[in-house]
């Protein structure tokens, strides 16, 4: 019972905090007294119902309350218009109006709190804490008294102090200049997205708006990878994305991969500048595309969290690449980098929105290194975990609560279906999915946008909508893996001929072999087939993915890890069977060999969704221990050695309790080429 | 006697700072120790040279030092080498070789100190006081490092704060790009410019240059005006001024008064950004003309001070000054401003330098009026001071110790010579002095560029190469307050004519008077005069400013002053006699009238060499009382009253003492006017 002689109880769910509150208490300023998560854009105005609240009545047992019908004060007239006007749900109180007039227990729903906790509807369930740089606040700003002079920016910085405690805002002049029309037509009551990050620099003003403004508030979370970037569209509120888009890197058209970049820059005077302004071009029509998709106007994306390797970061900041090409390997700045869009003259968002750059690890081990590390936190696994971070490069990060090591390899595009003859982008038409039956040698397939089996019935109907255009890098991998396994390709790699295989699927391609996977020739399509050109490009790229985490085991000294995870844009697409098949990482028992979907893009979500997370990847950054592959002569070694499928440095024993691989070979025929992969010198 | 038991004495002039250090002590540490002020860029490696003392050996009774020749160590082989290449003066020793071995006076020369007292060359004699926000600093990076791998720039940052105590840079990304091929040209040695202010705010490296760089500094002091744009190219290390140069404000084409400009904000769209562009342009061009006239590069030139008015202050910084042109007169922002030079698009100078605007006090009194409240400094002024700066519009300060008073006053361009029949700008050709013989009511007059008075023998000769080409604002001003001295005026401010004032240089203008000054017709010269409508121009420009001096005097219940200082670009030229006959000013004994040049000017220029000075004006402004003038009836009322000259609302006594006025009266003839300067309805 209430007792009218104290103070009434207030018990908050979910969190449980609780406490005496004095009578008349309006809910919102109990839930600040006693530290509880509840929202409010208006600052208790009654306008802006962030701060939305279930009162429960009855008897809590557990919470020693019984909470009368008289507990919280009768609906006032702020409320009553609200409902009117919007519409409150059934059972919810605004916490602004609603005054505590006894012992109740209060709930307040997920909305309504500040850093919810939010699940992920992206490839990785998983949750974020949300606890964003900027958000939106609703300030009332004194009118100017021309005897009491002062600038509106000072008076609406004297505002911010006075109702939402922030200290020494500032502000670029592009926002200075729109201040004072905006505080007229919200006649001096105006809605601000306020940034104030994690690294003690003042809050900042980052856009303005008349009047009362509920809006969401965007951000972008941007993997820019050598190949393609992705970009993640968020709602800076819950951390829900609102849209996806990718693009190719148009950089691509000054070199497939990184060195060859760092090259164009060394041999072409402006070469870096050329593809600075190519990839931030992308990025501005990136972001407007997605600010379409989501129909929402460009200045409300207030925020952008970029993860990328070395060589993009530079040439995204404007920094000439050319150290990253020779040792040692001397970056620029390795610390996180937080500047403003107009800074990199990035289109398509609010010039004055925020950019975070995650900090990169070593000279060859970037940003996106550290987002993986963010994602998969390894320094917090009690078991030994290698994170494989497969792209273009490749980030590989070692280790367990005790130490984390992290390096990066140059697997090359392959893995990505560039540079591989029938290759193409993961998208609709392409084979992302393949079978090879060890008896008839006959594929089936799976293309992107079709439910079906290309055995099943209707798989032709449906493919006509697509397609069937290429194989993606996920394709490309269980091919290669599944034609080791049907006998089509020997341990060294080689392709064998139709005669060795007995399957006319095995055509000649020049001095070498090549196996058709689907021919579209005759209605006017593509010869889908993997060549001995392909078989090499894989073989060297997972070579090189493969000799990167043994330098890594090295390092730790140790022989076998306790699990495996695959990250990358196609991390998710990979079949672990199919890439221990390849040798594409060491031998673990099936089941411990998970998908982390894209984590430096999940890394760079959180970065977005979090300054917190910003602080400690920070912090996380400064202890891994840096491995350079680049001048290791034992890289070497482990990369000549992992070049058979599989590989015969580390035995294999898991691999062998799920497939057995038949042992053909076909290097004593006159393929040209030898067991090694390398091109034998003719004899004349 | 030195006592080797005990460490040596040193005794430090002219500083006077003395104390023990240990034998071998260089001198530069234990200058530092002590708190002495001696400068080194290049950190103690005997390279910059610019910690050069002079040690003094003998009998110091007054120190109680016997200094022996072994006082001091030998030259070493650095001193040596430096004074072989370099030459060391006689009796120099570099402090940070030269080691303390006994008790000794050791003198620190003007030159090697940081905070140097310096005397200006400039219309005023004044001592500045050094303390720059930058400075140059050499440091040692250490090399990269690919097994502890780290950025160049946190490796730069770490140098700085272990070899000169300065922690947490920060530096653009268009200094971060620049960085890498610097700190390799000059092998790990790199001399930095670094900025570091009063706010609070982290250190900025501006620019950076391989190896040791002695060069100095600049700085632009800029008092950006209505009507003109005058630049300062400032030595940062000396104060000295190296270049002054000053161009036509491009924005009077767009209006020639402030208001008008605000008006052309208003009717015209984009119209604001018009006049900023314009603006903005004429800075870079004087920053390159001066730059080129001293032989530097625009790199160097590394910070800029602004004073201005509101208006400008707002159409530089790109804000529209549309809310200056109503009550209340709301100024976008009052407090002083810091960003960097390519903010503004600027051109001609370093786009990393840090631009500095002085706050401004009012919407009607700006950061030009602070500078001279910087320069004047009324706050400390025992006896009551009234300080104006007159320009297009005036800038008035009243006070002493215990209060100071600010308000600024609408003259328009006539005291600059514009807006007059026969004005110009101060420049070779103009008459700037004239008197007229009360006798004869002829005129003798100097112009601009020539030393003797039109009457003395060869001033044709001289004046031919100038010619005689109009008059700038002293002269106006004088050959009013002289045609009234010589009874051609009326004290209502009428022009009698020839028949009334008995001399054919009046003659009929229109349906009122001229009178002639030099009639150049005949060489193909013109017709130099002053006309009725030249006089009711100064009347009402002088009426604004004796308006607002009388406000001010009012809000402090005061009659009189002690004393008056005369400041503006055109300050210096004003006779102080004249200015007290127009009735400019309130009457005050003729030597209590002083001036202080451009005090405007000056301001910027302390608070270019000194970051002192802007915390100090900071705080000043805050303390300054505003008084609106456009909004106070009382203004319009002494507007009014101060029409005549002089006027009637207060006795002159002081003016009397020196001048007398002839009582003669023009106004009962048919001159179309009446003696308040306004037209007469015609009568028909």
């Amino acid at each position: 019972m209430t007792d009218a002689t104290t103070d009434p109880l207030v018990v908050f769910t979910p969190s449980g905090k609780r406490g005496r509150v004095a009578r008349g208490t309006p809910v919102l300023a109990a839930a600040r007294k006693l530290g509880v998560d509840l929202d409010s854009v208006c600052g208790g105005r009654g306008i802006c119902s962030k701060c939305q609240v279930a009162p429960a009545y009855g008897d809590f047992a557990k919470h020693g309350v019984h909470a009368g019908a008289d507990a919280l004060s009768e609906w006032n007239a702020v409320e009553e218009r609200y409902d009117r006007i919007r519409g409150l749900p059934k059972g919810r109180r605004l916490g602004c109006q609603a005054q505590i007039q006894g012992d109740i227990v209060i709930d307040v729903p997920p909305e309504s709190q500040v850093h919810k906790q939010v699940v992920r509807k992206a490839a990785t369930m998983r949750d974020i804490a949300m606890n964003p740089a900027t958000r939106l606040v609703l300030v009332e700003v004194e009118e100017p008294d021309m005897h009491v002079p002062s600038g509106d920016f000072e008076r609406l910085a004297r505002a911010l102090k006075e109702q939402w405690q922030v200290e020494g805002v500032t502000a670029d002049l592009s926002l200075l200049a729109r201040l004072q029309p905006v505080l007229r037509k919200g006649s001096w009551q105006v809605t601000v997205a306020l940034y104030h990050d994690h690294t003690g620099a003042s809050p900042r003003i980052v856009e303005i708006w008349p009047g009362l403004q509920e809006g969401p508030l965007y951000g972008l979370a941007i993997d820019l990878g050598s190949t393609t970037i992705a970009a993640h569209l968020t709602d800076l509120a819950t951390g829900a994305v609102t849209a996806s888009a990718g693009a190719m890197n148009p950089q691509i058209r000054f070199g497939e991969d990184l060195m060859s970049r760092v090259s164009y820059a060394m041999m072409n005077p402006g070469g870096d500048a050329e593809m600075t302004a190519a990839v931030r071009e992308a990025i501005g029509q990136l972001a407007g595309k997605l600010a379409a998709e989501a129909g929402i106007e460009a200045e409300r994306i207030v925020e952008t969290v970029f993860v990328c390797n070395p060589v993009m970061h530079h040439l995204l900041l404007g920094f000439d690449p050319v150290e990253l090409g020779q040792a040692p390997f001397a970056l620029v700045t390795s610390n996180a980098i937080t500047l403003a869009a107009s800074d990199l003259g990035l289109r398509g968002l609010n010039p004055r929105a925020r950019i975070y750059v995650l900090p990169c690890i070593a000279g060859h081990v970037g940003a996106d290194a550290a987002a993986v590390a963010l994602s998969e936190q390894p320094g917090r696994s009690q078991d030994l975990v290698l994170v494989v971070d497969v792209g273009t490069n490749a980030e590989i990060l070692l280790g367990d609560t005790s130490r984390v090591l992290a390096c990066s390899s140059p697997t090359g595009p392959a893995f990505e279906g560039a540079q591989i003859s029938s290759g193409q982008r993961a998208a609709p038409g392409a084979i992302e999915r393949i079978e090879i039956d060890p008896a008839t040698k006959e594929p089936r397939f799976r293309v992107i946008g079709v439910d079906l089996w290309s055995d099943e019935d209707g798989f032709t109907e449906a493919a006509g909508k697509t397609g069937i255009t290429g194989i993606c890098g996920s394709g490309i991998i269980e091919a290669v893996a599944e034609m080791r396994m049907a006998g089509l390709l020997d341990g060294s790699g080689l392709i064998g001929s139709a005669a060795q295989t007995g399957t006319p699927r095995c055509i000649p391609d020049g001095r070498t072999q090549a196996y058709v996977i689907w021919d579209g020739t005759e209605a006017g399509g593509p010869l889908i087939s993997v060549t001995q050109g392909d078989i090499r490009a894989i073989q060297l790229a997972k070579s090189a993915l493969y000799a990167g985490a043994r330098l890594l085991m090295d390092e730790r000294n140790v022989d076998k890890v306790d699990r495996v995870v695959l990250a990358g844009a196609f991390g998710a697409h990979i079949s672990p069977k199919h890439a221990m098949v390849l040798g594409m990482i060491p031998d673990v028992p099936l089941d411990k060999v998970t998908s982390a979907g894209n984590a430096a893009g999940t890394g760079a979500r959180i970065a977005l969704c979090n300054i917190d997370a910003r602080a400690e990847i920070e912090a996380t950054v400064r202890q891994i221990t840096k491995v350079e592959t680049a001048i290791e002569p034992k890289f070497q070694d482990h990369f000549v050695a992992a070049n058979a499928i599989p590989h015969k440095t580390d035995p294999f024993p898991e691999l062998s309790k799920i497939v057995s691989l038949p042992d053909v070979s076909f290097n004593t025929h006159g393929s040209g080429e030898d067991g090694s992969g390398r091109r034998r010198r003719r004899r004349s």
